[in-house]
């Protein structure tokens, strides 16, 4: 692995408006600069595409994380190479796991980047580098601290779950299938409703398109939840919250993990049902995974043990190519990807 | 106290679009006849006016409560005196506490009534009949259980209450006060704000009739208070709640004990901006004081204390007659009511 000469970026050039396209981007090829003291280069083999990203596009300056500046790459989560190392702790083969950018290289140290960090993974782990990004990463941990931390699942509960053949969603039904829970999933075609049921043990599963508004929702909700909804596990919101609302159950729980219908609306909208909550004695809550820094070590542990025990699956839906990713993170917006999206890029090894 | 021949009541005719008007009402006088064994007839002293009251008004058959029948009496708490009894457990001149309804008399065991409850009150309490159909009775319950239990609040927290000069709000502003918060209270007048800061204690209050859209309200909560809202006891809904969330602290709590924008309203709406709570990991949570039916004793001999001790302090808005129900119910829904509203009924004592 020689030092790369030049580096291709992702840029976000203005903030989207609704659905993001190429003309938010500017795709730029920099050369990449010698390490000072105290820095390392990274390589970043996968880019993890999260809902998340949309958010940190926006102008919000009051959300949990600044958003991105324009002109920077576009902020990502990132399995890493380390190719060049000026800092005693790291050396070059290292495995890390950050918050980089769609870019090929991300330099630890630049003060572009702060956000960036770089947690050492061990190599000999005998699972596929994409389950540090999907399952053994941020997207299991939102799963674990969501549905048993926020959620309390009970043995017995009716535990929904929207996106649920997406990367958290497809893991939180899992989980709750192993507390013991009745696990209806919400997805967007028959193929991953047959994929939840026959192949992740979901009770049941419901095709959203065919139900593609409140008042049907509602219908299909309380056919598959005829003891009411315990816990709702939140990716979508707008009517699929309402329709859900309708179907809670007393002291019922709904866990805001994302909202992704509404990242692309310039105005969100909420549940007019909101009344719900009082009738019921029920919770919306949201949350954030760096909430739970001290438990994770038992995440991690837990999960692992799962895996290892067949207990859970994971599923990746892995793409090819640095040109690729803009395409590819649209992809989470249209309800076609299956599992975790992650993008590996191609480099040459020397 | 002879037994009465006649009856005067204020049946629903029909549900009401919007603010309830007196052609939703029917007034009739009907004979009250005999008792049967094991029934009771109270004289429906005290009658209370609350906006959960409209609630029951309307059509929903999923509330926490079936809706009041059409030619039923409109439901309401009440303070009673027994006047005839041919049930062992009550004589004549007991004090009960009750969900009778907009009538002279309620007669327990009729049918009709099967939410009628006769809860038999001690008669050397000391305090204004008044007091037990508010800050001793679901009053000072829903402001106790719903503050301490639901909001959880911790010193120095930023206690923000919403129909601050109300019946609730001012009870929950005396008790966050206690509990050592920072307490703004949103009210409808400069008077009312003097009162809740002179006369109750609180830090600071807002006339929201000078702020009267989301932007307006949230400039003048963020000014109030400058570290975000840890808890919101809500009362209003609309607007009000979307202010409060673009100023929500980190692991905010937002109480749902009303939303009295909503009840008149065809369709309700929703927050837009529910996101916050993802991001802010904050939940809103609804609740009813039936929850907590083990914790009254408890909450009672606390709020009972409160009061000896001129700890907090208890305002009663007193109308009288009969015939000045309905216009006296529509005080709740135009801001004008400053503590608990009651209508005392006028009989001949003979």
């Amino acid at each position: 692995m020689g030092y790369p000469l030049k580096n291709r970026q992702i840029l976000l050039k203005r903030r989207p408006v609704g659905l993001p396209n190429e003309s938010d981007y500017e795709v730029v090829t920099s050369p990449v600069t010698p390490l000072e003291p105290g820095e390392l280069l990274m390589r970043n083999d996968l880019i993890s595409l999260d809902p998340a990203i949309r958010g940190w596009m926006s102008a919000d300056e009051d959300s949990y994380m600044p958003p991105i500046a324009l002109g920077d790459p576009v902020r990502s989560s990132t399995l890493s190479t380390v190719v060049a190392s000026r800092n005693p702790d790291y050396e070059v083969g290292d495995l890390v796991l950050g918050l980089n950018a769609w870019e090929e290289y991300t330099k630890l140290g630049d003060i572009r980047h702060i956000h960036s960090f770089a947690t050492k993974m061990p190599k000999d782990l005998g699972v596929p580098n994409t389950w540090l990004l999907s399952v053994l990463g941020a997207t299991g941990m939102t799963a674990y601290f969501g549905l048993l931390y926020v959620g309390e699942p009970k043995p017995g509960d009716t535990v929904l779950v929207s996106s649920a053949a997406g990367a958290v969603g497809s893991i939180v039904g899992q989980i709750a299938k192993l507390k013991g829970c009745r696990v209806v999933g919400i997805a967007g075609s028959d193929e991953k409703c047959r994929w939840l049921k026959d192949e992740l043990g979901f009770d049941d599963a419901i095709n959203y398109k065919d139900n593609n508004n409140r008042e049907l929702l509602g219908c299909a909700i309380a056919k598959s939840c005829p003891e009411g909804v315990d816990i709702y596990f939140e990716n979508v919101g707008g009517y699929f919250l309402e329709a859900v609302l309708d179907n809670i159950a007393e002291r019922g729980r709904v866990i805001i993990c994302g909202l992704i219908s509404q990242y692309n609306e310039e105005v969100g909208s909420g549940p007019e049902n909101i009344w719900k909550l009082l009738v019921k004695s029920a919770r919306i809550e949201g949350f954030l995974i760096r909430d739970y820094v001290e438990q994770m070590p038992e995440a991690a542990l837990k999960i692992g043990q799962w895996l290892a025990e067949g207990k859970i699956r994971n599923k990746v839906d892995l793409h090819t190519g640095f040109d690729n990713i803009p395409a590819s993170f649209l992809k989470l917006f249209s309800g076609r990807n299956q599992g975790k999206l992650i993008v590996e890029l191609e480099f040459d090894r020397e």
